[in-house]
């Protein structure tokens, strides 16, 4: 695809994005939410296609609320905004990546990422066998 | 929750993590693998009960396959291990954030990462007002 053509997300969601996406039986895909500069995660939401729209278009995050069942652009009552720096879809088209510039806090407990308010799991550490290439393939 | 307490994930998901989770239809919540050390996010999978557990008892991350219906220990087919660094829920328990040590490619195309795949999106990049707080709340 030619990042340098011009899409329609005027009224839809142009049709060249709208036919890569794979979405689930309610009609979204998932939305990782990265700080752009730190590069931290701060959430995971949901986007239908005209949530995607929106935010491909306004420069503020739109979701689509699972809980709600409504649009819900991020920071409207919380003042919390996400700021769009950047959107990509994955591979397979079930997954977006949204770069953006977090005002204060992602999570709606107050933290500023909501795996910073769910908190680590303990799990056991996984490492590379000694003397293996570190970009290499793991035989095993 | 404390962190030093021992849970039991010897043969099902301890129940105190069990309990937190907050499921899909299909008993799934979203994993979003991230390079522990780059901070890159490298793909988004899913996660049943017993995929988490073997994930945070293995060292090795372990999906559940949507596409193929069966569990998916990333890295046995093609080499490109996850070794699990950490596991993160979120505040309300429908994803995880799992940081990983990628062994070569994460994606199945051979890229990186599944959003350098896929690619960037041409998207309205959005800006904080000037003179606002970095931190503070944003009234429009």
């Amino acid at each position: 695809m030619q990042q340098t053509e011009q899409y329609d997300n005027s009224n839809t969601l142009d049709d060249r994005i709208a036919s890569r996406l794979k979405r689930d039986r309610m009609g979204l895909v998932a939305a990782v939410i990265q700080q752009y500069d730190t590069l931290e995660v701060l959430m995971v939401g949901y986007m239908n296609d005209e949530a995607l729209r929106r935010t491909l278009t306004s420069g503020r995050v739109t979701f689509w609320s699972r809980s709600r069942q409504e649009y819900w652009r991020k920071g409207d009552t919380s003042g919390h905004v996400q700021y769009v720096k950047s959107v990509s879809l994955d591979c397979d088209g079930d997954a977006l990546l949204v770069q953006v510039d977090q005002v204060g806090a992602a999570c709606h407990t107050g933290s500023r990422s909501c795996f910073d308010a769910g908190g680590p799991i303990p799990a056991v550490v996984g490492r590379r066998a000694e003397g293996r290439p570190t970009d290499g393939r793991e035989v095993r």
